[in-house]
């Protein structure tokens, strides 16, 4: 396997303006892994509960998810609840239910340590490097991360960022990681702690990746209608990570692909429910989106 | 002349969190005719008051903008106080004193009633049709315009709006003309109003073009400080406009390249007070900034 994601499952409730779901199949990994697979096998590290259905792990391993590496504890699965307002941006957390999280220790098999792509998903800095070193020798590893981690785990943070390639963030955490408030001085700042490659998320306002030998800036695809953002990083992380893992080199034209193929995923994403509607993509409709939006942002 | 911009001429007082200018030249036609003379010679049809400096319009002489159609009317010139918050999105209008505004008239000299691209600035549709029906035949009319129209002078500018090719609106006024929330479907709306072509403006997230046959959406380019981003807008309609006038054609690759040329000038225009970085920039800095631009955004 070439691709490990390290993340959690979920059941999630969501309230938007004009419609909810409760106890919705949620969480980064799945949202991850349901994105590159359309690219690469790749392997589930995470954890659920006796509560979780079976389906789920059936249907993830249908579309070429090795889930040999989901823990199945006692106790129940990770629960989420939030709300969003009519602009998208505001986002309440209504509860967290930790439950079977709180005491994850990522074990990853042996036959996924050899893994060369590796996605962290947003957990503590102490979980993901307790996953990461687990891994032989991975050629490249980009890691998520929340304002929890960069207020309460600044130190554990920035030992993880020496050890990863890439770091996933929004403007508002490359703002408080970097004090700095412009975004591009406050990426280059946070190369400077580690990453090579810095991926700026701004939502519906596109993407930033600026590294050594590639810089690039990518609007967000105009989706008609968004139903539900709950995942949108994790599927941009997907389609970048399940790409790149595909294409198998990290050149300028095939970084700048693989944000393309983010950018698609993500908005298959918000476009639904849960994973409504990217869980009924097909690689075909990828390709289709893709050249859309390769034709809407080539100059 | 093949580019004529009917706007204002104005001495704006600005303050921002970090420095301030008092009586500074400004005004949306002196933006625009800055930025657009880089590409082609430029007609400015406007008003100023009797204490309006004539080095301002010497200057704008020697930069290629006949200033011919400028009326010097008895009183003071428009002058505009705002304030800008540190998010740069929060703008507090301190005044307006419309002066000579308030009874222009707009007159465009007969020598430039054959000008075949033209951009009416943000002004009440009553002005800028007056304005454009002494155009004699333009090939290529683009019309900016405000929230305040869209609420107090609707019909009017329902009006102007079939008898122009592209509107240019920020999302706040897309949303509001149209009635629609979705950028993209908003801006649908909004042609089907009558302007073949849309900009939507996005500030630091870019800018969208919407037609028939180009379909274009560009980030930002990434200035390390904003110092004044009074006059952005007007600074990308006029490297916009210029460099269509300049390229007398409509294709849609020269229309891409427009928006970039534009999104180059208006970076130039934030990084300074007034016209004090534009002002300083020859066509080699926005050819540099250009390319620099095109690696950016190229996938």
């Amino acid at each position: 396997m070439s691709l490990l994601v390290v993340g959690t499952l979920a059941y999630d409730s969501i309230e938007t303006v004009h419609d909810r779901r409760e106890n919705a199949l949620g969480g980064s990994a799945v949202y991850f892994a349901i994105s590159s697979a359309h690219f690469t096998p790749v392997s589930l590290i995470g954890v659920v509960g006796k509560d979780f259905g079976e389906e789920h792990l059936a249907d993830l391993r249908q579309r070429g998810v090795e889930t040999g590496g989901v823990e199945v504890a006692d106790g129940e699965t990770f629960r989420w609840g939030g709300r969003y307002e009519a602009d998208w941006n505001t986002r309440t957390t209504l509860y967290t239910h930790l439950n079977v999280l709180e005491t994850f220790d990522p074990k990853v098999p042996a036959e996924q340590r050899e893994a060369e792509f590796v996605f962290l998903a947003n957990a503590s800095p102490t979980v993901q490097a307790k996953a990461l070193e687990q891994v032989s020798s991975p050629r490249f590893v980009v890691a998520d991360t929340m304002n929890l981690w960069i207020d309460v785990a600044r130190e554990d943070l920035l030992a993880l960022l020496r050890k990863v390639d890439g770091l996933v963030l929004n403007d508002e955490e490359a703002r408080m990681l970097s004090g700095e408030s412009n975004l591009i001085r406050a990426a280059h700042k946070v190369r400077e702690l580690g990453p090579r490659y810095v991926i700026l998320k701004k939502g519906e306002h596109g993407a930033f990746l600026l590294g050594d030998d590639v810089h690039f800036a990518l609007p967000a695809y105009p989706v008609t209608e968004v139903v539900d953002p709950t995942g949108a990083g994790d599927s941009f992380a997907g389609g970048f990570m399940g790409y790149l893992a595909s294409a198998r080199n990290l050149e300028a034209r095939t970084l700048k692909r693989a944000m393309l193929y983010g950018t698609v995923t993500a908005s298959y994403c918000v476009q639904g429910f849960s994973t409504e509607d990217c869980g009924a993509r097909t690689r075909e409709d990828v390709e289709s989106r893709f050249n859309e939006l390769m034709d809407f942002v080539s100059p």
